[in-house]
Order: structure tokens, then sequence, then C-alpha cells
């Protein structure tokens, strides 16, 4: 094997290439890491809940055990803050604990027993059970902008192991040294815990062909991945053009509106302009759910707004984006947005001069000039917004009725605003995965309850969350089980029910 | 308007067209259509649980009243006994009645709460909430061999509109009286129950094209579809190069792979010659679920075995199938599979001189050629099935890891063979949506732990099931609501819990 290609990670802080060259993976080891995680899933797949839930948080501890060797890595393969970090680490372990907790109460199995009866006529009824079960092998790729929770380590990994799933994960080009430290800790849960080697592994590459290949291998039963719209397309497309199709589960993004109510306007002018400043600025603006849009009714109040945001965006420093890439397309998302007609640039961030750092952009236009110009509608990543002004309810109700699909639309209202507004948030639920209230887009919960996910073009799976328990669905599908010997059916399907789950029997959720 | 072009069915035993020219849709006919299916929906999907179940239950009743004439019309489109079809039709408003009682019910939206906590440091946890929503109008295509379960008013019509979403079927253009006959009931029904217009509505059309037209339209948010795999990869790469792709939930039929166990074989040679063959000829063959390969092991009874099986095929009489198309493509099939080297025929049913009349075929070959010969792998539809005879128990294990994705595969076994050969139930639980002990894949019971699909090329959507109550799921996402008053949440998601359902309350299920 010839492992002559490497890459460095570059410090986007510096612009100067970190130590320690990362080999490409070249196809024989792609093939490799898909065959052990193959040759794994048969035995990981039939691990009790408890051993499976155990090596979660085993996975957490290691992760924990890394210490600041890990945080100081990323920072400087990243630039962001090592308190940013150390809150991002807390998010990584809290998302595998939980999954564990999931795995170990057990109902998520969607355990469903239809029993007998042979005496039914014309035809005497069946036993059917019913349960979820693992997928098989999974690549998953690590995003950039979460270098600990969206990457490695993140809420792909923790779901797909969770549901019973190995997981074959393709670091971001950006951060291969946080990749390969966190890929330590689990290799050490895997033996901790005695589990088969190949239920994880970590491939590396700053090329398109290793994720390419990784996505058409006949082993891997499905994808996911969190990154940019051209990049989930494209592997959307690849998964779907193989001789078998597999679910890619890409969340891509998206402008995440943000709707101003005339009432709230009046009341919290102030209040409303700070809580978006600092939405829009948060982290470089570098998540998925910044808010790019912002769309209010004309006012008394709607100049002193702008002005309110303007001067708390003026205020604002830049910050260092992840990688010279994301910062030269946040620049050239900038210059195409300017460039449009009817565009204003109403507000600027400080800029300092220094490597990769973004200057935050308030822009400000028409409805009609929104309706014309597609490109207002796409998603600058980075700390910018557009201010769009309408003139009546029904030019709110008529942009909102034109959006593409987005993780998550806004709301700002009093309850009066909320009560004549109502069929906004009518509109909103059908074009979203998350509809907000009086808050602010960015910080997505991980909890039970919560969707990470939405229509196309917000991600390729809207029919699925990538944040929250409901993640661990993407990674399995159910089978049924007709007339087996008691002995022969899987724990969760059993006539006792020794696991003590939740279980749908003849028609009664029961845990009887 | 102009509507010059039209079609008639064709009476299969007659090989006459039967009365009655229908309009093949036009496009403007197909947009109006699916323009007012997204008109209704916004109307249909705010309708509360009782309201969505009263209509269901008031389909159902309307398909009753429809009475003999329906299921006349239909014997003359399909040549399927008047008796089977009596059958079919107590299934098909079975299944409206049992969708109607889980909508009713309520619990099947999956809802969610987790509670705010404004004192969590660093950050207060916002309150977040769950449930599944419609995905919106839903195209359907009606299929041939269940021309009143899996057509207009089946499985996928009935589980969509229990979803909350409107449907636009597109009738089989081999029985488009039928489809027209059970269009009038669901009209009737949206009349009396005061369900939006287009709610349901039913294009005809005898090319592909207007089907076409139906998955193209970007009002359409999902397609149900059960036929051939050709038919349903169409749709699928149809669907994805939208753009913006939607879900193709298209069952195409599989080969149902059986296993025959030496111990049993020994045991009861007779009784299961005489069930498969059963289960081969039941009507004419022609089931999704219908066995195309036998794989059994040889000892001193396999030749008995075959010989009890080739009589009673023997005796099986001749079946007219559904369309002369069916029936070219068997007879073809049957050709393609006799010219195969070292596949010998060693039973052929009766043979009656009517038109399309299929006569039962029972083919056998080795292991060796059927590694080496994709095309015997491939459904044949119709009465026709491959006997593999196996020298070991590994042999019968790599027939089974080399399998693709089928609906169902099927076991047979005494108690000390299941123990003997469970490496088989492991290799086909990956392989397939159902698997069966002792049984014949014919005959799909409608209940909540069926699973009607499985992986490629079975299906193009293995994470669900087309037959049972969780085929409700496809036709949904989930949404969440963060931070919403309680006034403006959905009534399965307010602090009370009005509805009785059960809710995941903070982690704990729950009806309180």
């Amino acid at each position: 094997m010839n492992n002559t290609q490497t890459f460095n990670a570059i410090n986007p802080a510096t612009n100067q290439s970190l130590d320690k060259a990362y080999p490409v993976a070249t196809e024989e080891q792609i093939d490799e890491a898909v065959q052990n995680a193959s040759d794994a899933f048969d035995v990981y797949r039939k691990k009790d809940k408890d051993s499976i839930a155990d090596f979660l948080d085993c996975s957490a501890e290691e992760i924990l055990k890394l210490g600041d060797a890990l945080l100081e890595r990323c920072h400087l393969e990243t630039a962001l803050p090592l308190a940013r970090l150390e809150g991002e680490r807390g998010r990584t372990v809290g998302q595998l604990r939980l999954f564990a907790s999931v795995v170990r109460e057990g109902s998520w199995v969607d355990a469903r027993i239809d029993t007998a009866d042979p005496e039914r006529s014309p035809l005497p009824k069946p036993d059917v059970r019913h349960m979820l079960i693992p997928l098989g092998p999974v690549a998953i790729f690590g995003a950039s902008n979460f270098p600990l929770a969206f990457s490695v380590g993140g809420g792909d990994t923790a779901s797909a192991l969770a549901a019973g799933c190995p997981v074959v994960v393709k670091g971001h080009p950006a951060h291969p040294g946080t990749s390969e430290i966190v890929a330590q800790a689990f290799l050490k849960a895997i033996k901790e815990c005695g589990m088969p080697n190949g239920t994880f592994s970590l491939v590396q590459g700053n090329t398109n062909a290793v994720g390419e290949a990784l996505v058409k291998h006949p082993g891997i039963k499905a994808v996911g991945f969190t990154g940019s719209f051209a990049g989930g397309k494209a592997l959307f497309d690849l998964a779907n053009s193989r001789p078998g199709p597999i679910p890619v589960f890409a969340e891509m993004g998206s402008t995440n509106p943000v709707f101003i109510l005339p009432g709230i306007l009046r009341e919290k002018a102030e209040a409303i302009a700070t809580g978006m400043a600092g939405s829009i600025t948060l982290g470089v603006g570098q998540f998925c759910t910044n808010p790019g849009l912002t769309i209010f009714q004309q006012s008394e109040v709607s100049e002193e707004f702008q002005n309110l945001l303007s001067n708390k965006i003026g205020e604002a420093p830049s910050g260092t984006m992840l990688t010279p890439g994301i910062k030269a397309a946040y620049d050239k998302g900038v210059v195409i947005t300017k460039s449009i007609d009817d565009v204003e640039v109403i507000a600027k961030g400080k800029q300092e001069d220094t490597p990769n750092s973004a200057q935050a952009r308030i822009f400000k236009t028409s409805i009609e000039n929104l309706g014309k110009n597609a490109a207002l509608a796409e998603e600058n990543f980075g700390p910018s917004n557009i201010l769009v002004e309408a003139q009546s309810k029904e030019q709110i109700f008529n942009v909102a009725r034109g959006l593409k699909g987005h993780l998550t639309a806004t709301v700002h209202g009093t309850d009066s605003d909320l009560a004549e507004y109502v069929e906004l948030l009518n509109i909103l639920e059908k074009k979203v995965g998350r509809v907000l209230i009086n808050g602010y887009p960015t910080g997505v919960e991980v909890c039970h309850a919560m969707v990470h996910g939405g229509p196309y073009p917000a991600t390729t799976a809207p029919q699925t969350t990538s944040v929250g328990t409901n993640a661990i669905k993407r990674f399995v599908r159910p089978v049924c089980y007709q007339n087996y010997p008691d002995l022969l059916l899987p724990s969760a399907l059993k006539g006792v029910n020794s696991l003590n789950i939740w279980r749908l029997v003849n028609g009664e959720f029961t845990k009887s």
C-alpha cells in the first residue's frame, strides 16, 4: 500500500500549516474499514442493550479523559475559543450519555406484538411481532463547525452506535488532529467494553474521493452528513445512483428566517435588536441555525429597530472563521448580496486585521426585491443578516408562503400579535423543522422533542431529525417475525417482557 | 381543454374491450387535481382526529354501499373470482376502519414534551414539543393485482388520508371502471363529512405521461406505489431528480425465498408440498409475496418432496391472469428460466385453452447455477417456483447471504432444525421485512406489527411498511414547537392532555 498522499491542518488564526501530516485514506484502507465494520455488525447488533449503553457511556468517559490536549489541538485547528470548546465537549459527552439512557431504557425499538388467533375465520390470524433493527455500517461525515459535537464523536456517531450500527467516520479535513484524538477515545472504549474491532473507525482525507469511495461502498448502508448544500446534495445523488440506493441524512443548513410582528417591535425593539445581534454574530455566525433573514412590518418604530440593531452590530468584534475557505465563501457571499440592485448595507461589524477575520454585515432590501432575487434567500454561512421591511400582514404571509424548506423559523410577537398572525404560524410549520416563538434559533437543545431537520433543501431527509433522541430512528428499519417460537424471538419481543419496555400489544401500550 | 384521448379496459378472460371509454387525464387536469389537493390540505390537516376518523369510517361504509356493482365490474376487468373480490373488499374496508381506530386513539402522532427549565445554568432550557404532521398531497399509484385493497381505496390511500394528507390517485389502467366506482365512494364521504373538495381525487390514463406529470408536480409531497421494479425505480429516480426531491414509497415485489430444513422435510414432506403448491398458485401467483424460490437440503426424502410438489402442481388448474401484458411477461419469464443451462422443468400445471390462462411451473437447478445466474433470482410474477437443492448447511447459509432485499423469507424447520440453523434466521432478518417460520408468505395480515417492506430492491423505502398501522408514518414528518404559548399549541401538545393520548413527557411515557 502506497500512502504517499498526506495533508496538514491549517491554523485559521495564522494561516500557518500545523505540524503532523495526516495520510489520505486509500481505496484499500476505506475498503478495509468498511469490511471491518461489516464483520463487526453481526456481533455488535446482537449485544444486549445494557452492553451498548455501557459502551456509549464509556466512550463519553474516554473523551473526557483526553483532557486539555483535545481542546488545545481543536482550538489550534478551528480558532474556536477554549471556553466554547469546553462547552461543546460537554454537549458531545452529554449526547453519548443521553443515547446510552435511551438504549438502556429500551422502548425506542418500537416493539409491537399482535398475538395469534388460530380460530379466526375464514383464515387463522398469525402471531406477528415487530421491532426496529439496525441498518448496518453507517458512513458519517464530520462537520467543520462543531469539531466535537457534530464530528467524529458527535450526534450522528452517537445515534448510529446507539441504534446498533458500526460507524466509519470521514473526518473533516479542517481538524484532522482533533478527529484522530477523539477516535482514540472510541478505540479505547471498544477494547474496554469488549466490542468488536470495526465497530468504529476513522478515515481521513482532504479530497472528495475519500468520501465518495466510502458512500459508494456496498457495505455502507446509510450516510450521516452535516455541512453545505452542495456537499450534502452530491452525496444524496451519489447514494441514489448506487446499484443499491441508501438513505442520506444530510443536514445542509438554511437561512432560518425571523419574523418580528408589529406589537412586540413597539414594546421590545431594544431587547430584540440585542438578541438578534447576539444570535447573528454568535460563533462568528457559523451555525446551521444562524438567522440570515429578518422580516418585520413597517411602523413608526421600524427605523429605531434598524438603528438599534445597526449599533449593536457596529460594536460586534470580528471573529476568526473556521477555515480560509469558509472565510472566502463568506466574503464572496457578502459581495454577491451587495451587488444585487436595491440591497443596501446598513451596518458593518468591527474588522480586525488578522487572518480569516469576518466582519458582520446587516443588509436591507424590499419585499419585492426578495421575491425577485433567489440569491437573497440563500444561506451565506457567517455573521450576516438581511432585513426585509413589509408593508402589510399579507406581505408577511406571502414571504412565508414563498419560503423553501428551512431548519427553523422564528416569530417574535405579543399575545395579540400572535393571535392576529396565527396564519403565519400555520404557514411556517409547513416549511421548517422547528418553529420558535420569542426566542433565537441558535442553540439546539439536545432532548427528546427536538427536531433539527426540515423540508428540502434544509435536509435530504425531512422525515428525520439529526439532533435529539429521535435521531436514533434514522439508522434502523422495521422487521417482523411471524409465528416464531418464543425461544428464537429477540428479547424485546418474547412473551415475558424481561426488558421491561413499553410495547404495543394487540394495539395497547403496556409494560406487562 | 381537449380530451380526445381515451382508453378502455380489457376483459382478460375474453381479451375483449369492455364498454365505456375513460379519458386520459391531461396535464391541465392533473395540475387542477394537485392544486385542489394543495388547497384542501390546509383545511384537512387541521381537522380534529375524530373528524378524520369518521371520514375514514364513512368512506368504508360508502364502499360497502357500492354493493355488487363494484364487484361485478371489478371481476370483468381483472378476471379475479367474485368470492376473492368480496374478501378483498372486506380487507379494504377493514384497512380504512383500522386506520380510523388508530387516528381516533391518537397516540400515533408521537407527541413529545420537554418542559422548560429557566433556571438551568449556563443556559436556560427551553420548552420544546414535538409531533408528527402530514407531508402534504400524496400521489398514489393503484396496483393491478389488488384492484381494491392496493388500489384507489387501498392501504396507501387509507394511510395517507389517516395521516392528514390529501391524495391524488393514479388509477391502474387495467381496471379504470373499478377505480371510478371506488372514487365515487370517497367523493360521497367527502360531502357527507364536510371535508374539502380535493381531499381525494382520481386521475386516469394508460400512458406513463400521466403518472410522470403527477410525480413531477411541485404540489405533490410523497408517492405511494405498488408494482413492478421497473415502474417503482423509474418513479424513485424521477422523484429524486425533481428540483425538490420527495420520498417514493415503492413496494416492488420480490422472490420471497423459502428454506426447508432437513428434519421437517423428513417429518412433513407431504404437508409442506401441499402448502407450497397452494402458496405458489394462489391467485394465479399474482401476489407480491408469492414464493418464487425454494431451497432445501439434499436427503433421502428430497426426491419424494419434489415428486409430491410436482404432483400437486400437476393438478393445479390454470388461471386467468390480470392482463394480457402480465400473462405475456410471465410466459417470457418462463422461457428465459427454461433457457438457462442446468435448469429443468420438473412440473407443469394444467393449461386451459382460454385467453391469458397461466400454467404453473416448477423448475429445478443447482446451488452453483443459482449463484452464477442473476436472472434466476429475479421475480417472475406468476405461479412459478425454482427449487434449489443444497448439499450442506453452509451452502444454505451462503444462498441466504447472497440474497438481495426481499419482502419476506420463510423457514420451515423442527425445533431442532431451527436450533441448528439459527444462523440462517440471523442472516435472513438482515435481508427482508418479514421472516416467517413454518408458514407461507402469501397472506399479509393487516395489523400493528406487520412489516410489508424490506431492503432494496424489494422496496425503495426499507425504513417503512406499506401494510399495517405503521404505514401511516410514511406520510408525516416531525416538527417541533419551541416556547409556544399553550393557546397556540396543537391539541396533542397542550399542557392538559385533553386527547388522552400517550405522550413522552420529559422522557417518560404517560397519559397524564
